[in-house]
């Protein structure tokens, strides 16, 4: 006899299959299709949205949901800790997709499709006025989206859609943690900015094949296993694929070799983390990672805390002069730690570097929260933009291109998603402390480009956890001891840029 | 109000987007997926197919599609040739789906993959026997299949299994075509082989980087648009991907760059006919190419009867010269058209000429129906194909690795389809000769690699016509003014072979 768990466990490995198919169509969009590709390309990726919605929307899945939560509740045997979860997590994804109307699904998607379409020209002619009716209706939407869900969750507009990003969290966490950086970070700012030198100067480029080559390598030591992986080259570096078949990408500039080798490092850290989900649970939705700030943390936890630090510069030094052909004091020692963990106050999110990166999303999280609780009107942005950036980061900003137009999240209704950036980068520092507590040699096998024990300690700490615990606290509660600690990252900045 | 014809349209729109994103999947598995991803890869895929075979046989669709044949019958304006040929499109859909009973169709989809997977190995080890079971389960599933869709179809087991790749395809017509090609071509061979001159040696090499400049160049000239589509490689050639976004594939082998450009070319004719599909039926049924036998036949039109022809191998030449480096009497001239017309007795299929091509067919055809009606026993399949290669081709088979292991086809289920290889040959000589009727200039354009009038007057008479006609032969007699002659095709190999 199929138990209603077991009909549910079948369903939602359909489900995962074919948003696997949409992720590798997400992956070749960006990293292969040719241009024309396009419109054929979000037919198929609606056409597939569509049909894992109507089937998680199904009467019938309500029903087993019901029927199985009360075998479950019954304490029946089979329902271990990681089939509770499951169903947990099941109950969640069907919340979420039944939460809304059809048509606001649909409404939702054709407006931020448009949007989209809008800002990369708008983006690009620096014209925040052609934007402005196209995403005044996705934030409608997105606002109409928050209502229903908290309604149906019971909770604020706002934690409802953070919760589509990452399980669990609030607002008042976000508040707290932002808070309290957005109080020491300027100043912190101030300080490394009047202590650190100028980066050196590094004439030599490398060719885009030979970095390429480097960037293998550095994932080679990573452990990133490229049987069950792709690296390639997209305008943005992202993850992407599925967890037996993870498909990484960065790009590359002759004159910028560590702009490839750090965004490889990242992507790098995220494609581990998919490939240590347990593999036990591949298509069910407690086989999936925590959430987007874990994610993100695994990420930051290899770029920043391992790859900018001194132990791995030095052996990535004699790499880039054995490979890459070049050598000298911006490529060693002092000049290059320098280089990968040089600050300055910027305009761009995503060239910011670790001590500023948490300003730019402080800055995007209060105002996409003004946007949706209606305290800031879309026609407004533009200048609230630049009164944060001065705020925050004590920066001016020339033009809206450089602004409020340079990120695509909100054109296509991703609110709730910016904080967990920093969530990560706190996490990772977090994580960080803990490995490195469990494993004294740590350093060592880091300056020898070994990251096997590191790898390990994550595999088993989380990885392999997959979406077993309710949130990412739990998760780091039971990985290090204690959930979220913005301490330990506040402590990490000012070792790495005020200490020593 | 939507009519049961609208309603048609929306879904077969949606299931033709679920193929085009299995398309691309498959594409993606050729060419680009690490091995490890296999195993995903097949349950995407798998998952896919089950979910759009679901869709056509929901019991809706039935009814809409008798509501909306009576509505058609009646005369109701709004349907059109392209209205009415759609209607039965989606009709032949709909009873290939709903004629086998679902426990069947994921059987044959099982021993399907459970067959290929133990032949690539069996392949490698030239080891039938191991094999042989699975073929056995492949073979009776088919069967079983066959059966219940000449039930349905009211036709001849092997005639239903021909229509899944060319409607209107009957075993009959075939019988007629490769009983006279049978007749002759022997013989034609044994005198093409006496007068051949032994082709020329090529000692030079050009790098596979080269080989891909000059396929793309050839491409261009073809008229295919990058744009819309992309040239990478994989070990056999094919055309996957969508009509908007095709991916073509060849390989290249530094020490025979004819045997990367011939593919390249070839996979172009496929990749045009798919661009030239009528745009405005994009999603629909009557949108798709005819049938397998006419898109192999614009394959070949390309390869065979143009670029292997003298007018091309002109404008080739200096193209080697230029790009490739290499020249010499190998590379142009009487030397390089005997290399590229170079014909021989051969083992493997896909590396035959265009004349002892159709024996490999017609041998396989033979043997496939004999498979079917239980006439030859899988057991004795080595044994009948030794006995076939050495009674049309004059040839020993060492080993069942060079013989009848080297296919895919018969492993996945896939019985009905190599006829549409040669019909496709057929077709192409036909059709080239009907263009060349019309472009008095032709040979002349092709000799300075202009392929404009000769894909303008494919791209109207074929390409466009999408699946208007409901069979080739009536595609064949619009565009040519007769249904498919064999006696077009004979009198090219004779003065392609014997003639001059």
């Amino acid at each position: 006899m199929t138990t209603a768990y077991d009909q549910l466990c079948e369903k939602f490995a359909r489900l995962a299959k074919l948003n696997g198919a949409a992720a590798v169509l997400h992956w070749d969009a960006a990293a292969m299709m040719p241009r024309g590709g396009a419109g054929a390309r979000a037919e198929q990726l609606a056409t597939l949205s569509l049909v894992t919605h109507e089937m998680l929307c199904e009467g019938e899945v309500g029903e087993l949901l019901d029927q199985a939560e009360g075998v479950a509740a019954e304490g029946a045997s089979g329902f271990g800790p990681w089939q509770r979860a499951n169903l947990r997590e099941m109950r969640a994804k069907w919340s979420h997709a039944t939460a809304l109307p059809g048509d606001l699904v649909a409404a939702m998607s054709r407006a931020g499709s448009a949007c989209e379409m809008v800002w990369r020209t708008a983006r690009e002619a620096d014209d925040f006025a052609a934007l402005r009716p196209y995403l005044d209706e996705v934030v409608a939407l997105v606002r109409q989206a928050a209502v229903a869900k908290g309604a149906a969750f019971a909770c604020a507009p706002y934690d409802a859609l953070l919760s589509q990003y990452e399980p669990g969290l609030r607002a008042a966490d976000i508040d707290r943690h932002f808070d309290t950086l957005a109080a020491f970070l300027p100043e912190l700012l101030e300080r490394v900015l009047e202590r650190q030198a100028s980066p050196r100067l590094a004439p030599e480029r490398i060719a885009p094949s030979v970095q390429e080559k480097i960037s293998r390598r550095l994932l080679d030591a990573l452990g990133f296993d490229f049987e069950h992986g792709r690296l390639d080259v997209s305008l943005h570096p992202f993850t992407g694929g599925v967890a037996d078949d993870v498909r990484l990408t960065t790009r590359y500039d002759a004159a910028d070799p560590l702009g490839s080798l750090f965004p490889a490092l990242h992507e790098g850290g995220h494609g581990m983390y998919e490939r240590g989900l347990p593999e036990g649970w591949r298509y069910q939705p407690v086989g999936q990672a925590m959430g987007m700030a874990m994610h993100e943390s695994q990420s930051l936890l290899v770029e920043m805390q391992v790859c900018r630090g001194d132990a791995f510069l030095g052996y990535l030094a004699p790499l880039l002069a054995d490979i890459g052909g070049v050598s000298g004091p911006a490529w060693e020692g002092v000049g290059l730690a320098q280089r990968v963990r040089h600050v300055a106050r910027s305009l761009i999110r995503v060239e910011a570097d670790e001590v500023t990166y948490p300003l730019h999303i402080i800055h995007r999280y209060r105002l996409e929260k003004a946007l949706l609780s209606g305290d800031l009107a879309v026609a407004d942005l533009p200048g609230a933009w630049r009164d944060g950036m001065q705020h925050l980061l004590g920066i001016d900003v020339p033009d809206d291109r450089n602004g409020c137009l340079q990120d695509i999240h909100w054109m296509d209704g991703a609110f709730g998603y910016f904080p967990t950036y920093t969530l990560g980068a706190m996490a990772a520092a977090q994580i960080y402390q803990a490995a490195a507590a469990a494993l004294p040699d740590l350093p060592d096998h880091l300056g020898q480009g070994d990251f096997g024990p590191l790898m390990d300690w994550l595999a088993g700490e989380v990885h392999s956890q997959g979406r077993l615990h309710g949130a990412a606290d739990d998760l780091l509660e039971a990985a290090t001891g204690a959930p979220l600690d913005g301490a330990i990252f506040r402590k990490h900045l000012e070792n790495r840029y005020l200490g020593g």
